[in-house]
């Protein structure tokens, strides 16, 4: 089949590759009804993360199983599934726990832009829906896979509550996941960090109730006033930079949560500043698999429609300008098509 | 009045000072029923935090109130009260939102290695008791000043929840009131990390279930064998060293929760390791002030004997010599009596 490889930094192609096939009995083989790019997909292209060799590239997806391993027992050819972006047993004393992104067999998913994948540890990942969903509800499944769930898991590790005051630091995909996730959560307010107008407007439409423009010291400042001097109870970092993860400290009421989802490059805390804060931390990749089963649900019954955040839809053929588009943030969210 | 007065590193004398007055109508004056060194006050004598000239010291203290100032309300001359090292209004927004150490009047207390002390904020601070406590029970309330509600806000801000396992790093005064924290809140198992037969008796006494006495790697797989390759939910950090934090992550289970209430000495974190190890943390100078009227009672009630953590009791006047003896490690926690 085709599928995307990037072979190193800005340079993403379409190209014939093996096959998937099942190589343990544990996995499954889904044919892929959508895929997209992810923002950390950007890191590798633009040469921000080491990278050995070409890579094949994708971990959010949804699809109808083709085939399955002998040890596979939960799902089943032609049932529509989606996955975790981190492949984990669910059954393990961390999976046990809710955090199955620290499974001890987790794997990151990867290869899914394409239109076939495998998927490791297919019974602990996996989750079917009872019928065939509609094509319309695809981008809002495919959207549950990563970057719904990590914005959820933003909100969950920041401790978001009925009534609280929520500030998203970052408007990516994420940060805009993280504004809807705070929103079904029930926070009443939820402070966007935005500068541009589209962005402004999609976190409007999935619940925010303030958007901030200013950055840096005036962020915070503008932030402090919307608060009364008192700041948030709760953090959403959906960014990863050091100046985001001070703004995210800077705004954070002491007592407060800073669920912090970014993957971190090149940020680092002082111990002693971190104390005097008294701000609660938790980040990590997301355990989109204890939220999963949920937050399909939701998607179901319409009561969230996640997949707004793709504002851009190509054939996977197109993967390449895909990339380019994010890269160059024409595109908050690139949507792939694969059924053709 | 004598008072402790410290003028530089290895030197604290007792020496005439000037009598405490109220200075502001919200102070308070105590007479001491007895004060105390605290861990803290050693990063000065060892000229590990720097000091602008001479110091008054001491911020544990229980007392009877002699004076109040003019908008004094809750206490009265005559009542015996305890109040936090911290001093706090306890009517801010960070107040009552539990978080009195980062008070929007935060002072901390000075002087108190004294007969007498000046109290500010002393409403907020300050609480009595309904009757005149017994000699006897003095130890006990003095600990809930500091020491004691610095190890319960340990055990608080680690999420100790009953049936819980969890370790604590350091078995000086403040890691062995962690414990008998972790205990009164219901959990499990209770790992104390201590190469000392005393203070591992004492551990033992107050709720220990288990003693590592191994340190480093040795130390993290120790304590990974004991709970089965998971690690512990709940880590109480007592120390605040670079090696104390990294054995407290090392023992952390992904999800699991680190309070972390010894001063961060040189220790600084990576965000990118902290992102995948996935703990939650909470750090900072304790709100005992929360927590004081249920440990008062508990102290009442004969619940809980913190005082025990005194294992050297020296009149004021030798106050030099209980430093010499906890700088030596020859006591864990010097008490001093003022009665005389």
């Amino acid at each position: 089949m085709y599928a995307t490889v990037m072979h190193g930094p800005g340079d993403v192609r379409y190209e014939q590759v093996a096959d998937p096939k099942i190589e343990r009995p544990t996995d499954a083989i889904i044919k892929l009804s959508a895929t997209c790019i992810c923002g950390s997909d950007l890191w590798p292209y633009r040469g921000l993360s080491p990278q050995d060799g070409p890579a094949h590239m994708g971990h959010e997806y949804c699809g109808v199983v083709v085939e399955v391993g002998s040890a596979v027992n939960t799902v089943k050819p032609g049932q529509f599934v989606v996955g975790s972006f981190c492949l984990s047993d669910n059954t393990c004393p961390h999976c046990n726990f809710g955090f199955q992104s620290s499974c001890m067999q987790r794997e990151f998913m990867t290869g899914a832009q394409a239109p076939y994948a495998r998927v490791a540890l297919a019974d602990g990942t996996l989750v079917a829906t009872e019928e065939m969903p509609d094509a319309g509800m695809i981008p809002h499944f495919l959207a549950a896979s990563d970057v719904l769930g990590t914005g959820w898991y933003a909100a969950d590790a920041a401790q978001v509550r009925k009534g609280g005051t929520v500030v998203v630091v970052g408007d990516g995909a994420v940060g805009l996941m993280g504004v809807l996730a705070a929103s079904q959560l029930g926070a009443e307010r939820i402070i966007a960090m935005s500068r541009h107008a589209p962005r402004q407007q999609l976190a409007r439409d999935f619940g925010a109730t303030d958007i901030v423009a200013e950055r840096g010291d005036a962020g915070v400042a503008r932030i402090m006033e919307l608060t009364r001097g008192v700041g948030a109870e709760s953090v959403l970092e959906c960014v990863g930079m050091d100046a985001s993860m001070e703004q995210a400290m800077g705004v954070c009421r002491p007592g407060g949560t800073i669920g912090y989802v970014g993957v971190p490059h090149g940020v680092s805390f002082d111990g002693q500043q971190l104390f005097f804060k008294q701000q609660r931390m938790l980040g990590g990749p997301a355990p989109v698999r204890r939220f999963l089963p949920d937050l399909m649900q939701r998607v179901l019954k319409g009561a969230i429609q996640p997949g707004k955040v793709f504002d851009l839809v190509l054939p996977i053929a197109q993967v390449a300008e895909g990339y380019k588009a994010m890269d160059e943030r024409r595109a908050i969210k690139t949507m792939l098509r694969v059924d053709e």
